[in-house]
C-alpha cells in the first residue's frame, strides 16, 4: 500500500478528464493532477483501431467519431491540438427500409426521407412539435420547463404513440431513438429527450450530418488521438493506466481514492466515468440519497458499431451513399449505415445494431454471412470500465427530482463526463465542456489562481451549486390532532 | 487474508438468504453453509425496536410489518416458528385528505374512500380496468401477457392520465404508488404495476387490511424475530455480520466470495440483496450485460416509516380507526397513517413519508412539531446496505427485454431477495419463496438430496432457466449488397 498526495485525482481518461485535467494544467501548472483509468488506454468511449483495407490496411473510429461545427468546445480543441476535419460522405441516393421484411425498400437523395405525403404530413407536424417543446425546455435546470412533471411522467413512447398519426412514423421514431441514445423509445423519459435535443439546439442537429449538425465532420486519424494527444500535453506519467477505483472515502482533510492496490491522497476529486459505473465506486460518507436514486436509474445505451472495408465502393458506383436506415426486424440487425471511406480513399461501411436489436442480436453468436471478410464489431457492453454506449439516458420521473444531483459537488468529489454537460450532452464536445466545467469548480477550491469574471459567474449560475427551489419553501408538520 | 471452505455461501442475512439456509439445512444437515451480512443485525428489511410508550417502553416494526392470509409463504413460517399474528386494528373512522390544503377533511367507515359519486364511479372504472388487465398478466414470464411490450412502454402515470376520468382519482392513484412501492407513479412501467398487483392477486389485496389482503395481520414482537428465529435454526456460528461482500469471482472449481478482510470458495452463492445494491458487488468474469442492464434500471423506493405513541389512543376514542389518507401536497409530509396500538396495548400510530415527499422531507430538517415527544422516525435511505424501502420497483422497458435475466443463474450465483419473487412479490412472502426457490436451485446442483417430482417440476418451469422465446429464432444477417 502507498499512500501519494496530490492536489487533485481525476477517476478515468476519456475526454472529460483528460480535458479537465488541461485546462487545471494550463491554469497552474504546479497543481499535481493525476488520472486514474481502469481501462488499458486513453479515450473512454473513443477508440480508433487498424484494420485490413482495400490497400493493406486503415484505421477507424469504433466508438464516437463524427462532430460538427456548432459543437464548439471539441472543435475548438482539435484546433487547439492541430488535428483536422473532414466531411461527412453523403452524396447520392439513401436507402430507407421500414414496415418489416417484406416491405418495399426506398430510395431517397433529400435529408427528408422517403416517406409517402401523409407519413411526411405526420414527419413535419411531429418535427413541429417537437421543436417548439424544445425551445421551452430550461437545459441548466429542467424542471423549469413548463408543464416539466407532466413531460418527465411519461416515455418518448407514450408521447409519440399519442402524437404520431402513422405507424411508419412511430417506426422511425424507433429507428432516431435507437441511433441516437441506443434504447428504446420505452426507456426514456421523454422530457429528457426533449433536453437532451434542446442541448444540441434541436432534435434535427441530433440525426442530420448537415453543417451544425452532429454527424457533420470526421476526424483524420481518428478521434482517440484527442486523447492520446491530451495525455501527451499533460504528461503521460500523470496518467495511470490499468488502475480501476474501487472506492473514494472522505475526511475533513483529504480524499482518499482507492484502486485494488495503492491510495492516493488529495484535496479534491473529478468522477468523470458515466454515471452507472461511477454508481459502482464504494463512497465514505455515502453520497447524499438523491445522488445514488439518480444513478441507480440512468440506463445507459445498448450500442454496437461495426466497420466494413471493402475492395470497391460499390455504393457509390451505383449512385447511393452509404446511408441506410432501417426499422427494427428480425432479419436486419442494424438501425442505420453510414459511408465510412477513409481519408487514403479505402472503402468502407459504418453500421450501428442498437436498443432492442443489440439485445436480441448480442444474445446468440452473430453470424455473418457478409461478402467481405472484412467486418469487425465492437459491442460496447462487453468492454470493461464502459459497459454500454454512446451515453446514459434517464428513465421517466428522474429529471424532475433528482437531476440537481447530476452537478453538484460531494464534499471534494466534482462530477463531470459527457452526461453532465449542459451543451452537447451526450457527445464528444459535451464531454470536454463538463471536463472544463468542472476543473474550473475544483480551481475555485483548491488554487490560487484567480478565475474570470465570466468563470465565476457561470458556477454561480449552475444550478447544481444552488438549493433547489422546491427545498425553499419552509413548511411545518401538520398536527395529528387536528385530522381527527 | 483467510480462504475458508463452504458448499454455500449466501449474501445477505434477510428473510430470504436467512429462509433459504433454513431449507437447505433442513434437506441436507451436512451441508456447510455461511451467510455474509453487512449490516450488524439479521432481518434486512425488517428491524424491530423498542421505543418510550405510555407504559414505558414497548416493541415496534419500523421495517416490513404486515401479512396476510393468502401470503402462504410468510404464514407456513410464522406457523412454523411459532409465533403468533394478530389482525391490524381498523374500525372505525377513516380520514381522507386529498385536493390539497384548503380541501375538506372527509370521513368515511367502508373501505372504499369516502368519494363523490362521479369519482367513486370513476374508481370504480378504473379497478375494473385494472382487475381485467392483471387477470391476462403472466407474472412467471410476463412478456406472455397480451400487449406486453405496450404495457411495458407507458409509465403508471401515462395509464391513470389516459384512463382516469377525475383529479381527485389521479391524485388517489399517486397515494396507492407512494404508500405501496415508495415511488411515484412516473417512476415505473405499467407492465411492472400489474405484474405486481397480479402476484399479490390483484390491486385490491395491495391496498387493503381486509382478510387475505397485504395489511390483514401483525406478529406479536414484530417481524425482526422471523430472522431472528431462523438465523438460532441455522446457527448463528454460520451467520456473520457486518462482513459485506464486495467482490465474488468464479473460476472452473469455486466462487470466491470476498469481504473486505476475508474470501470465502464455495460451490454456489445465493445473492439476495436489492438488484441496487447486487449491482454494486463487483464480478469476475463480468455479469451478461442483460443482467447488468437490468440491475442498472430498477429504482428502489424511497420511504420513511414513523411511529407515534402516545398516553391515550385519542382517536379510538373519538370514534376514530386512526387510518389517514393524504394526497401529495407540500403541508403535510405523510401519505397514510394506521394505527399501531401494540399488543400490550400501547396506543400509537404508524405513519409513511414516500415517494416525491419522502424526497422533499428528507432533503431539508424534519421539524416535528407533533404534539407527542414519542415520535420516532426511520429513514431507509440512510440505512446502510439498504438505501431504500420497501421494494424494488422497474422502470419502463425492462419486463419487455431483461425480465429473463432476473431469476437466471450466473454460473453458480443464483438470484434471490424478494424482487425475484412471483408470489407477493416485493412482501416479506415473496422473499420467503425467493429464498426457498433459490435453495432448490442450489440443492439440484450441489447436493445428493433427491427433489421431489413437483419440486422438479417448478424449476423446469421456471422461465428463468430455460431460454427466452426471442432469442429462438434463427435469424440470417441479410448482405448489404442486396439493399443497394
Amino acid at each position: 500500500m502507498t499512500a501519494d498526495i496530490w492536489d487533485v485525482v481525476i477517476v478515468g481518461a476519456g475526454l472529460s478528464g483528460l480535458s479537465a485535467a488541461h485546462l487545471l494544467t494550463k491554469r497552474d501548472a504546479k497543481l499535481r493532477i493525476l488520472i486514474l483509468e481502469g481501462k488499458d488506454r486513453v479515450g473512454g468511449r473513443t477508440v480508433s483501431s487498424e484494420i485490413p483495407a482495400a490497400d493493406g490496411a486503415d484505421r477507424w473510429d469504433f466508438g464516437g467519431q463524427w462532430v460538427g461545427s456548432t459543437q464548439t468546445h471539441i472543435m475548438e480543441l482539435i484546433k487547439e491540438l492541430g488535428l483536422e476535419v473532414y466531411p461527412q460522405f453523403n452524396d447520392g441516393k439513401k436507402v430507407l427500409h421500414v414496415g418489416g421484411p417484406a416491405s418495399r425498400v426506398r430510395t431517397y437523395r433529400t435529408s427528408i426521407p422517403a416517406l409517402s405525403p401523409l407519413v411526411l404530413l405526420d414527419f413535419i407536424q411531429m418535427l413541429w412539435k417537437f421543436d417548439r417543446l424544445c425551445r421551452t425546455v430550461c437545459v441548466q435546470d429542467p424542471l423549469r420547463t413548463p408543464n416539466a412533471a407532466e413531460l418527465d411522467s411519461m416515455t418518448v413512447h407514450s408521447y409519440i404513440e399519442q402524437h404520431a398519426w402513422t405507424e411508419e412514423l412511430k417506426e422511425q421514431m424507433g429507428v432516431c431513438s435507437r441511433s441516437v441514445f441506443g434504447v428504446e423509445p420505452s426507456q426514456m423519459s421523454f422530457l429528457f429527450f426533449l433536453m437532451y435535443a434542446a442541448a444540441a439546439g434541436g432534435l434535427l442537429a441530433l440525426l442530420e450530418s448537415t453543417p451544425g449538425c452532429a454527424q457533420e465532420f470526421k476526424i483524420k486519424g481518428g478521434t482517440q488521438q484527442l486523447s492520446e494527444c491530451l495525455a501527451q500535453q499533460v504528461g503521460w506519467k500523470n496518467v495511470r493506466l490499468g488502475s480501476a477505483v474501487m472506492a473514494i472515502w472522505q475526511d475533513g482533510e483529504w480524499a482518499r481514492v482507492m484502486t485494488t492496490s495503492d491510495t492516493f491522497l488529495c484535496r479534491a476529486v473529478i468522477v468523470t466515468c458515466p454515471p452507472h459505473l461511477a454508481a459502482k465506486i464504494q463512497y465514505q460518507p455515502a453520497l447524499p440519497s438523491m445522488r445514488e436514486f439518480l444513478t441507480q436509474n440512468m440506463p445507459v445505451g445498448h450500442m454496437m458499431k461495426f466497420i466494413v472495408t471493402y475492395q470497391t465502393a460499390f455504393w457509390k458506383e451505383k449512385g447511393f451513399s452509404g446511408e441506410i436506415v432501417a426499422g427494427s426486424s428480425t432479419d436486419c440487425p442494424f438501425c442505420v449505415t453510414f459511408d465510412a471511406t477513409s481519408p487514403r480513399g479505402n472503402p468502407a461501411l459504418v453500421g450501428f445494431i442498437s436498443g432492442q436489436q443489440a439485445t436480441l442480436w448480442s444474445a446468440r453468436e452473430l453470424v455473418c454471412f457478409i461478402s467481405s471478410p472484412r467486418f469487425v464489431l465492437k459491442d460496447w457492453t462487453k468492454e470493461e470500465f464502459s459497459g454500454g454506449c454512446p451515453v446514459n439516458v434517464m428513465a421517466p420521473g428522474l429529471l424532475t427530482f433528482y437531476q440537481p444531483s447530476l452537478r453538484k459537488p460531494c464534499g471534494r468529489i466534482h462530477w463531470a463526463g459527457t452526461e453532465t454537460a449542459t451543451r452537447w450532452c451526450g457527445y464528444m464536445s459535451g464531454a470536454v465542456q463538463a471536463g472544463q466545467r468542472a476543473a474550473l469548480e475544483v480551481l475555485a477550491e483548491v488554487s490560487h489562481v484567480v478565475l474570470t469574471a465570466e468563470e465565476q459567474e457561470s458556477l454561480i449560475q449552475a444550478p447544481s451549486l444552488k438549493i433547489h427551489p422546491l427545498q425553499l419553501r419552509v413548511i411545518s408538520v401538520c398536527d395529528h390532532k387536528q385530522l381527527f
